[in-house]
């Protein structure tokens, strides 16, 4: 254990990197050409997505097979890691014709040992650093400091093994890893008001994330088009908001995807974006709702006349409001064991505040200046709310965009990219301005994924994958508030039908981006090695799309 | 049958029109109020899709149930009517929950009448006018020439059947539909060689071409990255040429696609790319293929070295070439029922045809001044073959452009537009100079549905929708040259996992223009028809995908 303390610190990599001789390691390895030039997979069997921080290989392989490989713990109550190597023990043997090459050494265990026995839910920051070491020596051995570490450590032990084509031989090189990532923040929204998405599809992301060793499933509950969620405080936020009795959330359902990320050492972080973005909360509670003023075109004599139709806004002087969203934010906290919550606060309609009478003589009274003035008002409110309710919070860029002051320890999601849209701005400005005022950050502008071939054409993952989170005019102090990134998946065009296939691989791009961080992004290796993980996922049962001409061995057909 | 027989003089069409006041037909329709605003379906039920050309519908409304209702035709040993009349009863009697209203006249029959006995293979031209009336006092009617016409005016029956919300009744309103399509050639490109796409996927987008009255599916059966078809006369081609032994359609395959499509009055239209696009014979039959020469990096000193890594151009002064091709070609003949063969002829390597000092003799002792003139000598070696063989055909419009003389028979179908790529000319442009010298068209260069949002950014089916394929320069007479369009899924990036999603509702926008080629394309009225055309086509088991935010009531959770 003394050993894998001086390892902790992570300051002796540099030197211990020269020692590797990182430069050489391709030429360590036994590489299997492929039975056919065209089925486009140049990658070496056995290469981990993201790739690993250090990694040196030998040419020295072992054999192991299903009957007498055994992953053994020294946490024995920790029901994650147990579930993860009943999980991990079948991804490696997948095959059911899978044999053993007798004539090499036998893998016959991996050790694992976690030095912190918490293994109740991750949270921000938590260490994920892993060793992993086979050797026929010593047999595998995996140290790590909590259990989520150990978790990417199983990931990358599954992806380290292969098959020999012709006899299916499972084998693995020998190996040393070490690895962490270069971000605590690596996250994807779901967007399931645009779209209802199943659980079962949820679920399914989830199972992709851990393969790429994501760690926040940013969940987009509810917007102006629908309110999936299930509250037993306010039934009827659901029972009327969501698009019909079956495209709901329950409580049950909830649970269950909690659970589910839990045991992949993943987050869920709900958003209730507000005060923007919650016309489905009228559809139960109008009165939450800013009436809009305006010229009624069939009154022409009737100025300033309310449109319901265009209330989407909360009303941020309705003291009832804030009632409200106490309550509402207070059911969150007990569902979800996540410290922070995403409070939106992005869009608000200021054409339709300043529209109405009653918010204007409240401003008056109140001496506000400007409509931003009332947004700190509301804003200030609800983080008092989240103070009272223990709750860590994190909120789009537009209050700080608007001058808004945030407390301290808000987490600012930056979202606008002048390439959605001129007018929003180039993000890496953003990002700047943001880290002047010395808040932390998570970068999503460069990873809408709901867009194709975003921000250049003819670029697809490729995109994702060169942007650099901490790209921006700063010093090396305002770079490190970057926390990581988030690919983001809007779902006005997709559902059921295509998410996952939209998603991934091109979801994985952005978890190497934000695991390994290459210094250079060499496109060309990444192409092929991305094609593997590609294949990876399919074979694990997810629909990932294809990013090369070819296939996937026996699995895509 | 006078009545049928006057009907379809076409001429009489437009007094008719007037009769039946067409600019009202919405005021008479019965509009069931959606039960949740939120839901995004605002086209009215029962709404076919590609719209009819003449539709008139009164608000009185019949009701029918599974366990009477039965449509008969007139002719008893046609297996394609039979079988689609089994598709369409279970279509239309989908919901296990279907009641029907009492209070409503009952429609019990729809009596079908097919003028030609003709039952074998559709084919370029025929007939597919429909006459379908549904009223209390005469039942159902469907009227057509061909049974290929009243396979489209079932889908049109099963389309305008709907049910109440909340009974779930069975209803469809008193109907009179004259339609046929303004383009007899309407049709799907499917590319099986840069991905292999399985048989089942195949056939699934059968299913959805014909909901869609499509009728001409294209496959493009082979290309440089494999060779998935299997010969029984070269059976080495597919057996290097595929990416794997498992990627390969057996002609017990092909047959299987062919029935599969005859039944649902499609027509399979293969094709064998040459003389460019053939890389993958070359995996067997190295000696077809031209080599390319040049300077040799490792071997500075010898100038114009063969190249085979380049070798993807059958080499024309090769005369085991044309017996090769007559051969494979016999072979197809017989194995496809379908009159015409496409023979791409697309994007010939002219750099490495100069580069062959065999051809530069080649052309030197024929006298050909230029590469063009040895194209012209393989398309004109290729038409005399396909002429022996009894084949018509079709090409990508490269040799003309290149000023090849074709037959004049030929189908030029038009690729190139200048969104690809800028050096590839404006599709109108290429298209006008075509029709000036004759050829017959079909145009595919504005639905390239592997690219998304092309060829203008934040727009995608509806730049599909606004593309009219006879928007050229030209005379009356040159406009109708063009039989109609294809939608082409080229699959670089698509496979089984999302060829679907990627395809449908996408290729309805085109297959509405193709068939009612709406005068003015109202966008906004058809997204809501095309969004009830996806849930359509999503309850019937094609993952299309969204394309308005909303749900599929019940169906898409």
């Amino acid at each position: 254990m003394k050993y894998l303390k001086m390892l902790f610190k992570f300051s002796l990599y540099f030197a211990v990197a020269f020692l590797f001789h990182f430069s050489g390691v391709n030429s360590f390895i036994t590489y299997i050409e492929p039975r056919h030039p065209l089925r486009g997979s140049r990658a070496k069997p056995g290469t981990p997505w993201p790739l690993p921080q250090r990694w040196i290989q030998s040419q020295k392989v072992l054999s192991l097979n299903s009957s007498n490989f055994r992953i053994s713990s020294n946490l024995k109550d920790c029901d994650v890691l147990t579930a993860a190597i009943q999980r991990y023990e079948k991804f490696i043997f997948a095959d059911v014709n899978g044999t053993q090459n007798p004539l090499l050494p036998t893998l016959l265990q991996v050790n694992v040992f976690v030095n912190e026995t918490s293994c109740a839910y991750p949270q921000q920051g938590d260490d994920e650093y892993y060793l992993l070491e086979i050797s026929s020596v010593k047999q595998g051995v995996i140290e790590a400091r909590t259990v989520w570490g150990a978790l990417r450590a199983l990931e990358t032990l599954s992806q380290l093994v292969y098959q020999n084509e012709k006899t299916r031989a499972y084998l693995v090189n020998e190996t040393r890893i070490d690895d962490w990532p270069a971000y605590s923040y690596r996250g994807i929204l779901i967007d399931t008001a645009r779209h209802f998405i199943p659980v079962s599809t949820l679920k399914q992301n989830l199972d992709a994330m851990a393969f790429n060793k994501m760690n926040v499933f940013h969940w987009h509950l509810v917007d102006d088009q629908s309110f999936p969620f299930e509250s037993k405080t306010f039934p009827n936020l659901s029972k009327y908001g969501a698009y019909s009795e079956k495209q709901v959330y329950s409580q049950t359902d909830v649970k269950s995807i909690i659970e589910y990320a839990r045991l992949r050492g993943i987050r869920v972080l709900p958003e209730i974006d507000s005060p923007g973005h919650t016309k489905s909360f009228g559809k139960a509670y109008p009165e939450l709702l800013t009436p809009c003023y305006g010229y009624n075109s069939s009154t022409p004599y009737v100025p300033k006349y309310p449109h319901f139709s265009e209330a989407e806004t909360l009303n941020p002087i309705e003291e009832n409001v804030y009632t409200f969203m106490s309550n509402l934010f207070q059911e969150l906290k007990i569902l979800f064991p996540e410290k922070y919550v995403h409070l939106g606060m992005d869009e608000v309609y200021y054409e339709c505040w300043e529209s109405n009478p009653n918010i204007q003589f409240f401003m008056k009274v109140n001496k506000m200046q400007n409509t931003s003035q009332l947004e700190q008002y509301y804003v200030g409110r609800m983080l008092q709310i989240m103070k009272n309710i223990g709750y860590k919070y994190m909120i789009w860029q537009d209050p700080i965009d608007n001058g808004v002051q945030a407390a301290d320890d808000t987490i600012v999601q930056i979202w606008k990219d002048s390439r959605l849209d001129s007018k929003l701005g180039e993000w890496r400005e953003s990002a700047e301005i943001i880290a002047k005022k010395g808040y932390r950050m998570v970068v999503s502008a460069c990873w809408y994924l709901n867009y194709i071939n975003y921000p250049y054409p003819g670029k697809d993952w490729e995109n994702f994958y060169e942007c650099n989170p901490r790209s921006f005019n700063g010093s090396n102090e305002e770079k490190q508030l970057v926390l990581g990134g988030e690919a983001c998946l809007w779902t006005e065009f997709v559902d059921s039908t295509n998410l996952i296939s939209r998603l991934w691989p091109r979801a994985s791009a952005v978890a190497e981006r934000l695991w390994t961080n290459p210094q250079t992004a060499n496109l060309d290796d990444a192409r092929f090695r991305l094609d593997q993980q590609r294949c990876r996922l399919f074979r694990r049962g997810i629909p990932a799309a294809p990013i090369l001409n070819g296939f996937c061995e026996d699995y895509a057909i």
